[in-house]
C-alpha cells in the first residue's frame, strides 16, 4: 500500500491551534498519511495569494496527494465546497476562485461538490469546515473511498479571474501577482513568452524604474542592483540581489510590469 | 501495532530550533510516532492561553495520543512536572495550571509526577527540560512504558484557576478568555448556557456595545458588522465579518461579556 | 529497514510555500522518510545564525539523519554544494561557512562536492536549488545511495570563521553569537571554561553591566533579575529571569562579553 499526502494549504497562521486540530482529525482517520504544511501563513482571505502557492506547489508532490485549501472568508454561508481531480492529484477547497489556476492548467479537471456527511465530522461548526468537514473528506480519501462517493458532479463552480497579459507588437504588459517574503515580485510573464526574445536587449519597466536584460541568477548582479529573471515557479521576476525589491520600488500586488522587446 | 502521535504545544517560536531539537530527542527514541505541532507561537510564558489551545484541540487526536505542553516559566525551579491520563489521552505538562480546563473537565484524571530519570536524557540542562525531559518521556510512553514507569502518584498539583461565569436571573457574565489571529474574542460562556435562550431576543453586551441575536456562521451578517456566535470551541464568540473585532472594539483578555436574556 | 529522518533549515520563512515544496519532493522519491523543520525564520541570509542554531540541534537526531541546510544568498553562482558526512550524519549545505561548527568539532569530516545531476530534478531554477538540487539529493541519501554518489571528494571548501575567545590571566572575553526569542544572549563562552571556575565568585561583565556569580536555573534569581549561566547550549547565556535580556541591555551578536576569575 502505497502511503498518501495530505496538503495543508490555510489562512489560519500557526499561533491559535486551528491547523494542529485538522491534523487531530486527519491522524484519527487516517493513521498512516503524511502532510505536508504549504502554507498558513498568507493574509487572512487573501484567495489569490492562495491560488498561486498552490499553483506553484502541487506539481511537486507525488500523484495522488490530497490538496486541502481553506482560505474561506464563505465559510458558513451556501457557498460550495469543491472536490477537484486534476493531473492525478486531488483538490479539497472552497467555490471561491482559489482553485482557478489548477482550473486554467487542467481543462479536463473533473469537479464534485463535496455533500456526503457520511465523511464529515458528526457535528459541524458554521465557522471551522476545515476541522469538521475539509480534514475528515481529505482523510477519507486518502483512506481509499472513490471519488464519486464525495458527492454529485458539478459544472456551475467559480473558475475565478487570472490577470491577463496584454500582448501588442512590441511589449507584453502583465502585473505583480505575488510578492515573497524576500521582496521578489513575482509576475503573471511566463517563460515561454521571454524564450522568443533576445534576453540581453529586452527592457522590463516597472515602477518608473527600467532593467535592461534578463539575468540568469541573483547573483549575477552587483549586489542593492535591480534585476528582472526567470524566478523558480516559472515566471519573470523582479529582486534586488541581496536585498528587496518591493521595499527599494515600493511596489504591490497588481502593479504593472512591461517588457519592451524592440 | 498502533502508530502513536505526539502533540507539542509550546511557547518557544519556531525561530531557535528548540522545536525541532525537540523531535530530534522523540524520533531517536520512537522512530514510527507521528508529531503534530499545536502552536509554539503563543507569547511567552502565557499559560492561561496555552491551557485554552490544548483544550480545544486534545479531544480530535486518537485515543492514546500523547500531549505535550512545554509553557514553563518555572523550569529549573523547583515546580514538579506532571503526567496526567484523563478522557484516554495523556498529558505531559509542568505543574502551574496549564492542564486546568483538563482537570476540569476529567475529574477522574490520574496524576503522576514525572520523575523517573531512567526515561530522560543522560545530561539534564536546567533551562529546556522541553527536550531534556518532557521529549523523551513522552517518545518512551508512545512507544508503550507503563503509565506507572513515570513517577508516583500525586495529589498535590495546581489544577488551575478557571475564569467563572457569575449567572443572574437575568443575565450571565462572563469574559474574554482568548483572542485568535482574526481578532474573534473568544469568551468563557458554554454554548449550553446559550442553549436554552431565545437566540433572536438576547442582547450582548462588550466595551460598550450592543448586539442583537446570536448568528449561525460570520458569513451571515454584512461585512465589517459585530456579531456573536457560538464558536468552534463551543464557547461564545465576538467577530467582524470579514474584519477583526478585537480592533474594532479594542478589546483585550478578561474584558467582560454580558448576555442580558429577559 | 530503518526509518531516515531529513532535517530543514533554511530562511525561506512559512509563508511563501518554499518548504512546502521541498517536501513535496522528498516524499515523491522518499515516501517513508520523516521530516523535521529545525528553523525557517532566521533572517534572509543570516549564515552564522543558521550555523548556530544547526550545531545546536543535529545531535540530538538519530544517526544517519541527513541535515538539510538552504540559507544560501549565493544560489546560482558558481559556489559550490558540500554533502559532508560527519558524526555518523549527513550534511548537504552551500559551501558557505554554514558548517563552520560541524568542521570545527569533526576534525575527520569527509567533504564531497555535489555535482551528480543524476539525482538533481530534470529542470533546475537558478533561484531555488533548495527544491531542484538539496531535496531530491537529500531524498535519494535518505533512500540508500552511497555517498560518492553525490559527486567527488573535495578538500577545497570554505571552513568558515568561529569568533575566538581572548583568554587572559584572569578573565575570558568572548562575544554574543546567537539571541534567541526570549532575549537570551547566548555567548561563544563554553561550560568546559567555566567548570574550574568558582562558580560564586566569578564575575561576567556586558554592556556596563556587571553579574555576580553563575546561577544554575532562570528560575534562581527574582524576576526581571540579570543572571548568567550555562545554557542549554553549553555556553554562557545572558538572561532576565521572566523578561528579556537584550532589550534591557539593548544587545546584538557580537557585544563583547568579559568573565572575570579573579
Amino acid at each position: 500500500m502505497i502511503t498518501r499526502v495530505i496538503t495543508l494549504l490555510t489562512d489560519f497562521g500557526m499561533r491559535d491551534g486551528f491547523v494542529g486540530t485538522m491534523k487531530g482529525v486527519i491522524y484519527t482517520i487516517a493513521p498512516d498519511v503524511k502532510i505536508v504544511d504549504i502554507s498558513h501563513e498568507i493574509e487572512p482571505q487573501d484567495i489569490d495569494s492562495a491560488a498561486f502557492l498552490l499553483f506553484n506547489s502541487y506539481k511537486y508532490f507525488p500523484a495522488e496527494t490530497i490538496h486541502v485549501v481553506v482560505v474561506d472568508p464563505g465559510v458558513g454561508s451556501e457557498r460550495k465546497i469543491l472536490c477537484v481531480r486534476a493531473g492525478k492529484h486531488y483538490f479539497l477547497a472552497p467555490d471561491n476562485g482559489v482553485l482557478k489556476y489548477i482550473f486554467s492548467k487542467h481543462q479536463d479537471a473533473i469537479v464534485r461538490e463535496v455533500t456526503n456527511q457520511e465523511y464529515f465530522l458528526p457535528v459541524i461548526s458554521q465557522t471551522f469546515h476545515g476541522r469538521d468537514i475539509f480534514a475528515p473528506v481529505a482523510a477519507f480519501l486518502a483512506k481509499g473511498i472513490a471519488f464519486e462517493e464525495v458527492g454529485e458532479l458539478t459544472h456551475n463552480y467559480n473558475s475565478g479571474r487570472i490577470p491577463e497579459l496584454l500582448e501588442k507588437e512590441d511589449k507584453i504588459i502583465g502585473e505583480v501577482i505575488y510578492i515573497d517574503r524576500f521582496g521578489n515580485l513575482i509576475t503573471n510573464i511566463p517563460e515561454e513568452k521571454l524564450q522568443p526574445l533576445d534576453t540581453k536587449q529586452v527592457k522590463i519597466k516597472c515602477k518608473d524604474r527600467q532593467i535592461m536584460g534578463l539575468s540568469k541568477s541573483y547573483a549575477e548582479k552587483e549586489p542593492k542592483q535591480l534585476l528582472a529573471l526567470v524566478g523558480s515557479s516559472g515566471f519573470l521576476e523582479l529582486s534586488v540581489n541581496l536585498n528587496n525589491a518591493q521595499k527599494i520600488l515600493n511596489a504591490e500586488i497588481g502593479d504593472e510590469v512591461i517588457v519592451i522587446f524592440k
